[in-house]
């Protein structure tokens, strides 16, 4: 995140932490349905929320790895499982549905676009930065589908899912390469993946084939 | 392994052999379970065995893994596999499956303090440091019971699975973190997470939530 | 790769297209058959071709990864995911299954065998060479069938997949440990692989255990 505007950053972070907690939340709900305990419950949302990131910093050979670096951020998911299982069917329906779709696409796009753009750091070929970004962007929910033994939802019913991450990506890296401001690059790149998702959602888009 | 008892470190060695063997060993069954042939069992028997501390070494970017500095490790797995699968029916009368248990509970207590103990010395923060100790100790079968297409059994029916390896860590890091004698610090913590395993086995303990 | 015949190079690159092109259409088969669309269908292809080099480099530390040097590959199977699957039920006609078969050994065995030769090159002990050549050939199979939600293939009935893998990795090292020319050895470990892998389809052998 290399903006220098104050705002714009603190901005970007909030963004970052809705996010993590939307996708897990995702985890949460899925490992429940399961019928997992409460350990079962915080691997799954920890590994949805961070598998993206992890795997991406593995790829780059980056260190120290995103979570170690913010280390608040596991024990957020920590304390949420415990203290959030119990609440968890009240849960469902106060976050109303809508609230952790609304997240969870901020959090795509905003991871897709920050990943995509840690790769151009480490001077990686263009389609190459793009990979990097959607993989940080879904690789988190194809996990957990894995562990909880689904096909991974991205592939099957997708709404887009990858490819509003693929379109973003594409929309910050051809902003960068037109030499347009970074911070307004990384805000155009998350916003095409956020509004894509939101419409692909909304009026139940499918891909052609 | 910093203690210098060279008694206590042929111990555990010992331990440490056992724990491989104990964790191969759940990997060879789950495996003929599926019926998979000799080069399945291997595979399976190997991934369980080594793939907690892989995934660690990886996270923790340490080179030469694991398995690569004790090249005899995999070997005797190989060994294993070609020569126990004739006998596997019987081995599972031979070796009670209370042995496995026991050796299986070894093992998690030593990977996992020594996953979190490898973590400080890099210097990782403490919560970390914790769970770099459990997926040491858990993500092996986690990797078995995915291959074998099952829903993680740590995660199903734990019998506090993870959670002793949690709590194994964290007695480890307090003693540490007080300057406890590192050979003792060790011991205690393997000890804690042998012990709440063995007992949580034994009066069928399940997590309240 | 070390030969220095440049004809024996070329060739090499052309047998490694079409090891790359027959890994990747089994993923578009695979995830076809699971009804993905084009996203899950590029990303299962892609992961099946690459994924054991991945997996190698990681264990390895080798940078940069083997599709972000070579970025015209991972590009080559984005175009063939969006342009092949209008054509994939004519395709499964056109290249007819044993023309796939014939590719996917030839990759098997050169994947391996660069695998383990790689392996070599960072001195690694020779049982470690040869498990670094098998999951090179074999890992990418693995994970298609883990997305796909199935147990891996190649453990259930394996036609000697990973034996045939592992014969042609212990040839190459063999061969090279008695000093015989590096181009000698390395076509003669693919060669022994996909031998012995057509030879395993062609009259349904199965290993006795």
């Amino acid at each position: 995140m290399t903006t220098s505007y104050l705002g714009m950053s603190s901005m970007l972070h909030t963004i970052e932490v809705a996010g993590i907690l939307a996708f897990a939340s995702s985890g949460f709900i899925e490992a429940r349905r399961k019928r997992m305990d409460v350990v079962g419950v915080f691997t799954v949302a920890f590994i949805t929320a961070f598998g993206g990131g992890t795997l991406r910093d593995l790829l780059l050979d980056r260190r120290p790895l995103f979570w170690v670096e913010n280390q608040e951020y596991p024990i957020l998911i920590f304390v949420m499982s415990i203290v959030a299982i119990p609440f968890l069917k009240h849960l469902r329906n106060a976050v109303t549905e809508n609230a952790i779709v609304l997240a969870d696409a901020l959090g795509l796009g905003l991871f897709s676009v920050t990943g995509a753009s840690l790769a151009q750091e480490a001077q990686m070929p263009m389609f190459v930065c793009v990979m990097m970004g959607v993989i940080t962007g879904i690789f988190g929910g194809v996990l957990r589908d894995i562990i909880c033994n689904e096909i991974p939802l991205v592939f099957r019913r997708s709404h887009l899912y990858a490819t509003c991450a693929f379109a973003g990506c594409w929309a910050y890296l051809i902003l960068n390469w037109l030499q347009v401001n970074e911070g307004v690059a990384l805000v155009f790149g998350v916003g095409i993946c956020f509004v894509l998702r939101m419409m692909a959602v909304r009026f139940d888009w499918k891909l052609p084939v």
